[in-house]
C-alpha cells in the first residue's frame, strides 16, 4: 500500500525542499500540477482536450488527509473515499479492548451512528497563486547561501501569515522544482469527520504483508468517512459521480491525489549514497523496530490490537525500502541515471552562459552529500522513535520555544499558518497504550545507545547514567501526558509552564532539544543551504534547457496523473489488467486460507452471494508514489472508476525513475465495492448515496 | 510445458554421452536412478524408508513416451496417463481437415472409438544391469581418444545386439556418470497405443505461450492412452492407483519420468560457449522458424491447424532458451558454478595421484571447445530443419548405408537395437502437408545459404546454383514421400534403390549427405572424442572425490526425484502451494476471455457444474527437466496424485543449476483431472476404471 514513512535523506523536509525538476516526460509519466496539466499528451496521444472546468472540479472533489493520503468526494452530502489504510489510524484510535474496528469493520447505519475521529485534519486545494518573485526576490545578492535560505524562509512565512490572516484558510507556500518556482497553496480544512464505513481490515488487506507491493491483488480496501462543518454534513457541491461500469482495459483514466516526495533527478552521487548507505541504514532500523514490536504484540489479543497498525505501517515501510535497494542495486536503473544526468552536464557545458552559473553545482552537491555523511549517525539517532508519548512530549517543548520566535525564525512545521493543525493532533484525545509505549522508547533509547556511543551529547542528556529501560520505565510509568487536558495546560502555560513541569517526558524533551536543535542547526548550516542552491542552480539549468515541458517532483500537494487500464510483463508471463472476485478465493484456497489468506467469515459464508466475475482490482500505468493512496481514479468525464491504493512491486524504484513497461499503480474498482456494500454488507443506503446525481 | 528440442551443443547425441557427475547433491536435488535411490535424505529428512517393492512397482508403472515426454500406467487395463503436449503430436496426426482432435479434444467412449496412434511407441524399462567393465574393458592402453570411443562404441554395440537377440527386448546401452558406468537398459517396448481421452488444447494448455513455464497455473494438462498387445489392452499388473484426493501442501512426493538431459557439471567453458555462442544462435534460429510458421498460419483455419503442434513447440523452446540465457547472464549462476568447479579442482590438485591422472582434463576441454567453435555454424546449418519430407529422405539414404556397416560403427540411431523403433516412424502414416512443407525447406534451405554462404559444400550441394524456393519447390512438388508405401519400398529395396530413385527429396538428400558426414566425421574426431575422454577423466576424478552420493546429468532415462509440494517467493509475494478452478476463472475474465485467455465453451457455460474449490494445479520441489512430461506425481503409498506438466520460470535455469528456493516443477491435481472427467466430459466409466483397485 503506497504509504511511506522516514524520508531517507538528512532532515526530511531538507531533501523534500531540493526536489528537482525533470527532464521532459515522456510516455505516462508525470505528477502534474493542476496550473500545468499535460494537456499536449491528453490531447495527442487520446484526443482529450481537458478544460478548466473538468480541471476545478476534480481539484475540488480531492481531498488530502493530512496525516498522509489522500480521498475524495463521492456525494453530495460530504462523503469522502479513501483506502482502509489511510483510515486505520482513526479506526485504531476509536477501538477499544474488545471494540476492534480495525480487524472487524464498522458500518453507520444512520447520521447517529458515525463516529467522530479523534485528530483527522482534511484539506481541499482551494486557490493557487504563483509567488515565485517575491521569495526569489528576498534572497539579495551577495547573500552566502545560509543568509539567502534564511530570507526565503522569512519571505515565506510572511506570505502565508498575511494569507492566513485575510483569508482565514490553511496557506502554504509550496516550493517546485527546486525553487523555480513558489507556490501559494489555500487549503479548506475540516476536522470534524467521521467515520461511516471500512470492511474488515482481512479484505482490506488481504494477502498481508507478503501481497502488500505487489499484482494480482484482491484486497477491497476502502473506507468512507464523511465531512461535517458546523455539526452537520458539508454540502460537498463538487463530488465525483459513481461509476459502477468502473475502469475498463484500455480507458484513460487520471488520478489525482497527493504523491509524497519522490527523488526524481537527485544527482548521481546523492542516489549513491542513499544506496550506501542511507537505505540500507533505515532497512536495518525498521527491522529493529518491528522485532521489538512483533515481540509485544505476541503477548495476547490486546497487545496485538494495539501494535497493529504500526507494524502494518512499518512492514509496509520495510518492503518499500527493501524495493527501492533492491532497483538501487540493479545496472538498469543506475545506468539510466548516469546517462540521463552526462547528457544534460553535456548540454549546460555546451552553453557557456549556463556552464557559468550553474556547472559547478553538481561538484557542490557532491561535497554537501559528503558532509552529511560525516554526521548522518547522528541525525538519525539522535531521535525518540515510535512512542507516542515521547514525540508529544517533544512536540510541546519545541512548541513553547519556537513560537516565541519570529515566524520566519522558526523551524519548519512551527510556521504561524501550521499552528493550528499542529494543536489539533497534539491535543488528540486518542488513546495511549503504556505497555507498549515503554517498550518502543526503552528500544529507541537502547538503538541511540548501541550506534552513538554512551559519550554522544544526546544519549547523555536522555540517559543521565541510568539504563534505557530504567529511563523508559520512569518516563512511562510517571508521565501525566496520556491525558489530553494536561498537554492542553502545558500548551497554553507556555515556556514558564514546560520549563517548571515536573513531567519526566516533558523532562526528557527538555534535556535531549539542545542536541537535536545542535545536529539540525548544523545540517542546515553545513548541507541543506548548500544543497538548496545547488539545487536550485540545477533546477534552472534544467528549465533554460528542457522548458516547462517537465514536472516537478512530488511534495505531497496536489497532482495529476494520467494513464490507461493495462496489464504488464511480469515474471514470465502477464499480470491481467484486473482481477475478479473469482481470483479472491482462488488465493485463499491456494492457501489453504491460512493467514494472510484467511477471508473474513462475510466472505467465506457469503461467496454465494456475489457475482464473482465482478472486477475487484485493477491496475494502470499513472505514475503516482506513497501518498497517492485513497486517491480517485477518474474517467474522461470526471467520474470516479476506482481507488488507488498500491503500485505493483515493479514501482518500488519510483521514488527515482518511472517505468512505463512495468511501473503499476493497483486500485480498487468501483464495481468490486458497490458489489461488496450491497450483497455482503447491506449497505443498500450508502450505495443510494453514492448513486445520486 | 517440459518439452525441449535441439540439445544447444555440437551434435545431439555428442555432449548427452558427456553428462558429468555431479556433486553431492543437496536438499531435494536430484534425478536419482533406480539402482542409487536416495535412501539416505529420504529416511533422514522424511523417515520413509524406500523399499525395492516400491522402486520397482513404480519403475514398471513408469512409461517413456519414446518421441520425447514420460507417463505411467493407471489402470490394470492398460490405460496411461500422459499430458496434453506430450499427446499433441498424436492428436495432430490422427486430425484432419474439418476434424480437429487438438482443439476440440477427444474422448472414446467404447473401446472401438478409441484410436490408433500412427507412430507412437512407449517403453517400459523391465530391467538394469550394470556393463561397465566390459565397456571400459575395451579400450586398452596406448589406445588414442579416437581409438577407444571407437572401441567402446563397438562393445556397446555388441552388447546391444546380443540383448536384442538373447531377449527380444529392446536393449540400450546407457552412459552414466561421462562413462563413469555404463548400464544396460531393456525395455518391452509397445507400439500399438491408441487414444482414449484428451482435452479441449485451450484447456490443456490455458494462458498459451504468456502462461507457459509460468506459476500459478489453470491448465488441465492431460491425455490418456491406452497400450494394446495383440489387439487387446494390455494387462498392466503395476499401476499406480488413483488418489483422488491428491498431493496436499507439505506432502512427501515423488516424480518417476525420464529427464532429457542436464548440464549441471559441464565446465566453466563449456558453459561460456553455450552463453556467448550457441544459445544466442539458437534463439535467432528459433525466431526466424517461428516467423516464416506464423506467416504460414497466418493463411487460414487449415494452415493454422496444421502448424499448431510446431509452432507450440518453437513457442516452448524459445522460452526454455531464453531463460536459460537470461539465468547464464546473470551473476549468481556463473558464481556458484565458478565456485564448485574451483573447489573441486582444488581437491584434485591437493592429491597428486588425481592430479596427474585427471588434472588436465580442464584444459582439454578448453582445447576442444575452441576448435568446436570454429566450425560451429557448419555443424548446426548443414542441416535441413523442419520439413518433414526432408527428414524422411536424409533417414532413409542413411538407412540404407548405414546397415551396411557393422553394428559397432554406425552412426549412433541407426545400431541394430535402435532399427526397429527407427523403420515404426519412418513408415508412420501420419499426414504430411505439402503447402507447409515447401515453406519450411524453402526457409531451412534459405537460412544455409545466407549462414553458411553459397560456397559451403553443403550448400553447393542442395541447391546446384537454382534458389532455395526453385529447389524446394521442385523437392516437394514433385516426392512421392508422402507415401508411407513408397518410403517402404525404398527401405526394402536398399542402397541400390535409393542410389536409383529419381526422388527429388531423395536426390537432395543423397546430394547433402556427404557434407552432413564429413561435419560430423570431424566434430568426432577433433571435439567428441577429446570430450568423451577428458569427461570421463573429470567424471573418475568426481568418483573419487565425492563417492557415488551423487546422481548422473540427465540422459533421457528413467530418474526419481523427490520434495515436497510446497510455495515459493514470487515476484515481491508467495505463490501457493496449489491453485483451484477458482483462478481458472479470474484469469480468464481478467483479460476478458481474449486468447489465449479464452475458455472453451465446456468451461464457460458449464462453470455451475464445477466445485470451484477443487485444486487444479500444484508446484512441488522435486527436480524435473524437460522430458519429464507427463511423469507421476506419486505419494509415499505408491498412489498417484498428480500428473508433471511443466516447471516455473524459475527452473528455466535447472539445465545448469537447482534451487531448491524457487525451483518448482508444475503439476495437475489428480482432483481436478476427476471433477473435470465426471462433471464437464461425462466420462464418468473413464473415472470408474481410474478408480479400479
Amino acid at each position: 500500500m503506497r504509504t511511506r514513512q522516514w524520508r531517507h535523506r538528512g532532515v526530511a523536509v531538507c531533501l523534500l525542499g531540493l526536489a528537482l525538476a525533470c527532464l521532459p516526460a515522456l510516455a505516462e509519466e508525470g505528477m502534474w500540477t493542476f496550473d500545468n496539466p499535460p494537456a499536449r499528451q491528453l490531447e495527442g496521444k487520446y484526443g482529450f482536450a481537458v478544460s478548466q472546468e473538468w480541471l476545478d472540479h476534480v481539484r475540488l472533489a480531492s481531498v488530502r488527509f493530512n496525516d498522509g493520503g489522500s480521498g475524495s468526494f463521492v456525494s453530495p452530502h460530504g462523503l469522502v473515499l479513501t483506502n482502509h489504510h489511510v483510515a486505520v489510524g482513526q479506526l485504531q484510535k476509536v477501538s477499544a479492548p474488545g471494540k476492534d474496528y480495525v480487524a472487524n469493520g464498522f458500518y453507520a447505519r444512520t447520521a447517529g451512528e458515525e463516529m467522530k475521529c479523534p485528530d483527522l485534519e482534511l484539506n481541499v486545494l482551494l486557490s493557487t497563486e504563483e509567488v515565485t518573485g517575491r521569495v526569489q526576490g528576498a534572497a539579495k545578492a551577495g547573500m552566502s547561501d545560509s543568509e539567502a535560505l534564511s530570507a526565503r524562509k522569512a519571505e515565506i512565512a510572511k506570505i502565508e501569515a498575511e494569507s492566513t490572516t485575510s483569508t482565514g484558510l490553511r496557506s502554504d507556500v509550496v516550493t517546485l522544482y527546486a525553487g523555480g518556482e513558489y507556490w501559494l497553496y489555500r487549503y479548506q480544512k475540516y476536522t470534524d469527520v467521521r467515520l461511516v464505513f471500512a470492511p474488515e481490515q482481512q479484505i482490506a488487506f488481504f494477502g498481508g504483508d507478503p501481497d502488500n507491493f505487489t499484482y494480482p491483488r484482491y484486497d477491497l480496501d476502502m473506507a468512507l468517512f464523511r465531512v461535517y462543518e458546523n455539526g452537520r454534513p458539508v454540502a460537498s457541491r463538487d463530488f465525483l459521480k459513481w461509476n459502477v461500469s468502473g475502469a475498463r482495459p484500455g480507458d484513460l483514466v487520471f488520478v489525482s491525489g497527493n504523491p509524497g516526495s519522490t527523488d526524481r533527478l537527485g544527482t548521481l552521487k546523492q542516489i549513491e549514497a542513499e544506496r550506501d548507505v542511507m537505505i540500507p541504514d533505515i532497512i536495518q532500523m525498521i527491522r529493529r523496530r518491528l522485532e521489538i514490536l512483533h515481540r509485544y504484540a505476541a503477548g495476547g489479543t490486546e497487545p496485538a490490537r494495539q501494535a497493529a497498525s504500526q507494524l502494518l505501517s512499518l512492514e509496509n515501510s520495510l518492503k518499500v525500502y527493501e524495493g527501492e535497494y533492491a532497483g538501487l542495486r540493479g545496472q538498469d536503473l543506475m545506468g539510466k541515471k548516469q546517462k540521463e544526468e552526462s547528457d544534460f552536464r553535456a548540454q549546460v557545458a555546451a552553453r557557456p552562459e549556463l556552464e557559468a552559473s550553474y556547472g559547478k553545482a553538481w561538484g557542490e552537491i557532491e561535497g554537501a552529500v559528503a558532509k552529511e555523511l560525516t554526521r548522518y549517525r547522528q541525525l538519525r539517532y539522535r531521535s525518540l522513535r515510535g512512542s507516542r508519548i515521547a514525540a508529544l512530549a517533544l512536540s510541546i517543548v519545541e512548541y513553547v520555544a519556537e513560537i516565541a520566535k519570529p515566524d520566519g525564525e522558526r523551524l519548519d512545521g512551527f510556521h504561524e499558518s501550521e499552528l493550528e493543525s499542529l494543536r489539533f493532533r497534539l491535543l488528540s484525545p486518542a488513546p495511549v497504550y503504556p505497555k507498549m509505549e515503554l517498550v518502543l522508547l526503552a528500544g529507541s533509547l537502547e538503538e541511540s545507545l548501541d550506534l552513538l556511543g554512551p559519550d554522544d551529547p544526546f544519549v547523555k542528556a536522555a540517559l543521565e547514567g541510568r539504563s534505557p529501560s530504567e529511563t523508559a520505565g520512569d518516563c512511562i510509568g510517571r508521565t501525566r501526558l496520556g491525558d489530553p487536558g494536561f498537554r492542553k495546560a502545558l500548551l497554553e502555560g507556555g515556556a514558564k509552564a514546560v520549563e517548571a513541569s515536573d513531567d519526566p517526558a516533558i523532562a526528557l524533551a527538555r534535556r535531549v532539544d539542545p542536541a537535536f536543535r545542535e545536529i539540525r542547526k548544523w545540517m542546515e548550516g553545513n548541507v541543506e543551504s548548500v544543497l538548496a542552491s545547488a539545487g536550485e542552480k540545477i533546477g534552472l539549468a534544467r528549465f533554460a534547457i528542457y522548458g516547462k515541458g517537465v514536472y516537478p517532483d512530488a511534495t505531497f500537494t496536489l497532482r495529476l496523473s494520467y494513464g490507461t487500464v493495462r496489464g504488464y510483463p511480469m515474471n514470465g508471463t502477464e499480470a491481467p489488467p484486473r482481477t475478479t472476485f473469482y481470483g479472491l478465493y482462488d488465493r485463499s484456497y491456494g492457501f489453504g486460507g491460512k493467514p494472510p489468506f484467511d477471508l473474513p467469515a462475510r466472505y467465506s459464508q457469503g461467496r454465494g452471494k456475489l457475482d464473482l466475475e465482478t472486477p475487484l482490482d485493477f491496475v494502470c500505468t499513472c505514475d503516482i508514489i506513497g501518498g497517492n493512496s485513497g486517491s480517485p481514479v477518474i474517467d474522461r468525464s470526471g467520474e470516479i472508476v476506482g481507488l488507488i491504493f498500491d503500485g505493483n512491486i515493479e514501482s518500488l524504484v519510483g521514488d527515482y525513475i518511472y517505468n512505463e513497461t512495468d511501473n503499476r499503480a493497483v486500485a480498487v474498482h468501483t464495481a468490486a465495492m458497490t458489489e461488496a456494500l450491497v450483497k455482503l454488507y447491506g449497505a443498500g443506503d450508502l450505495v443510494r448515496e453514492l448513486e445520486s446525481k
